[in-house]
């Protein structure tokens, strides 16, 4: 086979560093395409680089967002002046109450609520819009019941593009009115969310899905990219160090195994030391499909029906499962779960001693993260960072039936008194 | 009366270039404290200084929040060393589509949505918790149905002081759970908001309420100048200039004050050049006692009965009302007010065009820009700046009834091409 080329239809500089698509279970090379499985072994396919010099004060010149990462990522070199949301340099909070409380002497809150649409999907979705250009696509597309949703309904609508979101039939009314917030199609599909995704799939293999881009499947291998530049601006915060520890959610995994694939990138091109570091992933017991096989020692995931709050990690079937024991294994870290009552501790936990009020999602990090630190796992004295990939906004839900008003009273002073609230 | 000077009991340096606090009505001055009326004529008291020199180098070279302007607010030098939730530095977006389709030739969004709870109030509260701090105030409290609670419950965590938010006790679950998530105390008060403010009046002047402070009452002068903050980042991200017209919601009107008290700094400290800017402020119908002042070409105010969706802006009695009308007469602005239908218009159109989801304040201000435009009040031609001062997330209820999936289909692509998708 003929080393492959950027196809000619693109314009040069079109996907910035990036070379060509490989498949990381066989190593097949591709042109860079909206391709997303390898023709020989249906691996995944990601994004290979020919990445020049980058160095730290070029990008400390560049914009407070991804994008001054851009000599990284599969996007053109000017794309920060192109329409899009503009996500991350979120808050990299230097916790004060928190470590004290579980006992860590040096803890991060990585806060991904802080993104354009509050979650790190904003990361994901932006990469994709820029393929989704030089794919010369006109609908961006996913299916979804969240975060999702509203990532793409957002930065479609900044960009320009026509978006096409679709959810079963029988979500809830606050959940689709945020998906439907941006005003581009909302489909309610009859069925459930397997069959959502069962329809998405014909629908991309059918001339009526020609000019779609579903960010998370044909657009996966850039979209996924976006995921590295937590890696890049948590080591950027940290003063250009790795964190010793790392604690990140697990859905599909690819997050996980992104991440890790940032701070490599970041040691082989010289910007950071290479210091070790530990990953760890957290689960939603309800939904514990990679920590089941970790804590078995299998190297196969065993898929699982989900049942728990954490909505936006509930991936029974998680494809990056095996990576991610990989990464763990590798880095001498661990995978955990905990449970839904200990996910909305959790929760309120962050929030009383940080002011930062998380999704489900960061209950389950801070949750593991307390569990590792009592079970010995992770070592309370290195450097260690917690991901809150999320807002509280958008799960009020899981937190309504234990939290409310602690005293109610008549408007008066005595009454005041009596609470012992003076 | 001799020169007042900061209190003995305050360490040196801990209101930076603020000197004293001085009446807005009579000029009357007194020493920093936690006062907010003046003794001889009740007007209200604000923060006055003396600035030494700031240079924009020196502000570029801060942090990417609020605290790169300590020079220019009433907050020790090391203020971004203390634990708070460093807000600010939102995006001011650059539209395209938005500008495109009212006809707005150089446009831009302020975006306050992206600050830690989502709404422009963190900025006010994060200068109230540094003079809580100064005055040796253990609790941090507020009454607040809304934005307000958040910030103070949030910003308090943080702080490690201990909050106590006063809400109705008829309040909706939603937004109690949102007050009561960041785990202070949040005490339901027997009584609709005007007896809960009542109360937090008589608690201010018992022996109960010492130690306290009420962020909008006896921390307001210092509270209020958090609002500035909006003025220093619109010039420094439009390239140190002054925009030539800029639209701000009014509710008490302080923000809208504020601001203007912002440009003039900046063009007394030679920050920016002295260029003319027009200051146009949006009130809802269902409560614009202001923009009816204005419209009558009235100097006072007649208080209303508040009967809108933007709950953030319902104050049927603005305290900074006449300012507000003096600001827009000096700056060749104006006051307008749009309905509920014209809210909820301009909160998709926001969204739409832009991928911002804004709350309710900002369908008011993009409504009322929308409507400046077609009645010739607001020039397209001269570059504007619009606020979106929170989020859309949090008031979900007002666009509900419109907002929804735009299509149904069974699970196939028979159904998908019989809608029209394809």
């Amino acid at each position: 086979m003929a080393t492959p080329t950027i196809s000619q239809t693109l314009v040069p500089g079109a996907f910035g560093p990036a070379v060509a698509l490989s498949c990381r279970e066989c190593g097949e090379r591709y042109e860079l395409g909206p391709k997303f499985a390898c023709e020989f072994c249906f691996g995944p396919l990601e994004v290979a680089y020919e990445f020049g010099t980058v160095t730290r004060e070029q990008i400390a010149a560049g914009p407070n967002n991804i994008w001054r990462y851009a000599p990284l990522l599969p996007v053109p070199a000017d794309v920060a002046s192109k329409p899009n949301l503009n996500p991350g340099f979120t808050k990299l909070v230097e916790t004060r109450n928190l470590g004290r409380e579980l006992g860590i002497k040096n803890l991060y809150v990585k806060d991904d609520s802080g993104n354009p649409t509050h979650s790190f999907k904003d990361r994901v979705v932006a990469i994709a819009v820029e393929a989704a250009r030089n794919f010369g696509f006109t609908t961006l597309s996913c299916s979804s019941t969240g975060n999702l949703a509203g990532a793409v309904g957002a930065a479609a609508a900044r960009a320009g593009l026509r978006s096409c979101v679709f959810i079963p039939s029988d979500l809830e009314a606050g959940k689709v009115v945020t998906a439907a917030a941006y005003g581009g199609e909302l489909v309610a599909i009859e069925g459930n969310y397997d069959e959502v995704n069962r329809f998405c799939s014909e629908l991309i293999g059918d001339p009526a899905g020609e000019g779609w881009g579903f960010v998370n499947v044909n657009l996966r291998p850039y979209y996924g990219e976006g995921s590295k530049t937590l890696a890049y601006e948590i080591a950027e915060q940290l003063g250009w160090r790795l964190p010793e520890q790392i604690v990140i959610p697990i859905a599909s995994g690819s997050q996980l195994t992104k991440i890790d694939k940032g701070f490599r990138e970041l040691i082989k091109l010289g910007l950071v030391e290479d210091t070790p570091y530990r990953v760890f992933g957290a689960q939603a017991e309800g939904c514990s499909p990679v920590s089941a096989a970790w804590k078995a020692g299998h190297d196969v995931i065993r898929p699982v029906k989900p049942d728990t709050i954490a909505k936006s990690l509930a991936i029974g079937n998680p494809a990056d499962g095996p990576y991610v024991l990989d990464v763990c294994k590798r880095t001498g870290g661990a995978v955990e779960d905990v449970d839904d009552v200990r996910v909305v501790e959790a929760i309120k936990l962050l929030a009383r001693t940080e002011g930062i009020f998380g999704e489900t999602a960061g209950g389950v990090t801070v949750g593991c993260l307390k569990k590792l630190v009592e079970t010995g796992q992770l070592d309370p004295a290195a450097s260690t960072v917690v991901l809150n990939t999320g807002d509280g906004l958008k799960t009020l839900d899981a937190i309504e039936a234990t939290t409310g008003a602690t005293a109610t009273i008549r408007p008066s002073l005595e009454s005041f008194r009596e609470a012992g609230l003076a």
